[in-house]
């Protein structure tokens, strides 16, 4: 007899935590043990529990039926937590210094166990309070180069390639993202979130054939394009950062898409930090930006020619065609995401946090020109530099 | 407990595939059955059981374990059978006029039972006969149309469109194709086949450069790219025929692929039945390209103003797009397929079967050259009609 999924499923409480972790034995016998809920509610339950003598903690994290923002909530498929133990898994395999380490994992209760990173922060909180973690693009661009370079047609086994897509199909995270990056900030759509001095601007956005059609073409290839195992979520809440280190965490979107996406995201988080600094304080953002790319590319090109198993990998041009069309698409995700995190659902702390209202319309208005100009020249960029300029040209616009 | 795959398998004998219709009540009681497996068991054991009095037959496809090719032998996954009748039971919901009806399958066994189509002919074999067959295009054109349609991002909610794709990955099939072929023809391989005579040729395909990385551009969009539930081995010799009727079958290469991909390969193997007709009678075979791709984007355009699911449907210029890079992949595919068929593996009869020796190789370098202009010039060819002077170029130059 098979045991149906949600007659197994109930929330955990704290003691539920505690005695899982135990049972487990991932503390020592008679160990000091709290328990703290310290998820948002919003979407998951998470619970540190620490040994307090030997200052060691451990995370369970479990998925909630149902996901609430902004006051809405509605139904979400556990097999998130499925996804997202696994897809940790799988990264840990080619990147296991920057992720959390996963313990146990239960499909069934959408549980996962996993390493305490307490002691680092959350990159959106630091890069707000001003912090530049030095590391930081090093860290994602190997992060990134490895995780796609591994789980592609060119690192990997291309059957054993195809049999992984499918362990990953996610078709109601994907949803997610379809509609709140490429389509609803898009159209006036009752899940768009602005205020109303902003109208005039957003108007314009949803009347711009032009604009319509290249976003179209770029959800198209995140409808379509199966490259490798991306993330699917990677901006600046989802990685944990001090200067030494970086994780990245909650990959629960994490599905076969296409090679730029990940770089978009992250690109994108970081030009709307940019967005909310004074002008001297950007520019290690843009190094950021800057970094990530090149050490992007340095990476994955050395596996490309150390570890590929295609028989064209040696073709002339290929590299470079690869890299050309992940870059055009990385600076035309980054376009949507900046667009959607302005005037969409889920807006971003760094443009919503500015107090001074004229400052943060402002910074908002030029958010979505941004957007629009990453989206629209994204074939004419020749480099991560040449993305400074389109911001300059952004911030420098004053009016529509 | 479960019960394995293998240890019920076991090829069927003529007394079987009897039994099996008699009991799925196919056939009216005390009926005169007589049963004859006619397939090439090179792949697949086909019994044809025929009631004597009422004419009616009955189809029972079995796979086998293994595939035979030029006296090679390889083990061949059995899950085929599954993909074959899913697919064509999918088919079915979209265009049931063209593909053979399905009464039974049976997964563990690797059978389909089907509809007998021995009125029809295999439409390789009538067009190296020289019929013409008028209504080909025509319901090629429309079976495209709708399949493609309906089972992309456009015309099926998107959710369930990645649940379908789930169930059609198919990794044994298509390495096949990613082999045979995308690769090895175009490398110094042993599953190559060809007369000494054309090794110049062929040499000169090895070493080309240019025609690699656009070769390898057309491997990776058949790797990556799932924008529909495509048929995936679409030549004439899955075609059955006659004046009024049209049947497609054999869809075990089923998976989610490039929306250009089926429409190369009708392509290509109409093209490889031009090279070996006079040049007064290749006429209809151009004329059936035209025609297939006017059917074609006439109701997918329909579709897609009708039926469409995608919020950015109404998008200026997004069917246009879509449907230029369907042409000029489509071309890109149709040239692989053209060479391939020359000097890979799998050959054609309508170029193998050409008798006179010198004809013959003439015939195949025009194939070969006539499969590298369709790779080389895809981007520039305005329409189909221009892949007749394309055809005219290679079959005009005599030398290398």
């Amino acid at each position: 007899m098979s045991i149906s999924y949600s007659s197994v499923y109930e929330p955990l409480t704290e003691q539920g935590a505690i005695s899982l972790t135990v049972r487990l034995g991932l503390f020592r016998e008679g160990a000091p043990l709290v328990c703290r809920e310290i998820g948002d509610g919003n979407l998951n339950l998470v619970f540190r529990i620490v040994d307090k003598e030997a200052k060691k903690g451990i995370i369970v994290k479990q998925a909630l039926p149902y996901a609430k923002v902004v006051g809405e909530s509605w139904p979400l498929t556990l097999k998130r937590a499925v996804i997202e133990s696994n897809a940790l898994r799988t990264f840990a395999g080619y990147v296991p210094q920057y992720v959390p380490k996963v313990y146990y994992s239960d499909e069934s209760l959408a549980i996962t166990v996993m390493e305490d990173l307490s002691h680092l922060q959350i990159a959106r909180k630091g890069l707000i309070e001003g912090k530049t973690y030095p590391l930081l693009s090093q860290h994602i661009g190997e992060f990134i180069a490895k995780t796609l370079f591994y789980t592609s047609d060119f690192g990997m086994n291309q059957q054993e390639k195809k049999q992984l897509a499918q362990s990953f199909v996610n078709p109601e995270l994907c949803k997610i993202t379809e509609d709140l990056v490429f389509t609803d900030p898009f159209f006036n759509h009752e899940t768009n979130n602005f205020e109303e001095e902003l109208r005039d601007d957003v108007e314009a956005l949803w009347n711009d054939d032009k604009l319509h059609l290249e976003v179209a073409k770029l959800k198209r290839k995140f409808l379509t394009e199966g490259d490798a195992l991306i993330h699917g979520d990677l901006h600046t809440g989802s990685i944990f950062a001090s200067d030494e280190e970086t994780k990245i965490i909650d990959p629960e979107f994490a599905f076969y898409g296409p090679f730029g996406f990940d770089i978009g995201q992250f690109f994108a988080n970081l030009l709307l930090n940019a967005l909310s600094r004074p002008e001297p304080q950007q520019e290690p953002l843009f190094a950021h930006i800057d970094s990530t790319w090149k050490v992007f590319t340095t990476i994955f090109s050395e596996l490309w020619h150390t570890n590929n198993v295609e028989p064209y990998a040696k073709t002339k041009g290929l590299l470079e065609e690869v890299l050309h069309h992940t870059f055009v698409d990385a600076i035309g995700f980054a376009g949507c995401e900046v667009i959607r995190r302005t005037i969409g659902l889920a807006h971003v702390a760094d443009l919503d946090g500015i107090e001074n209202k004229e400052e943060r319309l402002q910074a908002k208005r030029h958010a979505l020109r941004l957007g629009r100009s990453l989206i629209l020249q994204r074939q004419n960029l020749a480099s991560t530099e040449e993305i400074r300029s389109l911001f300059t040209e952004s911030v420098s616009l004053t009016a529509n």
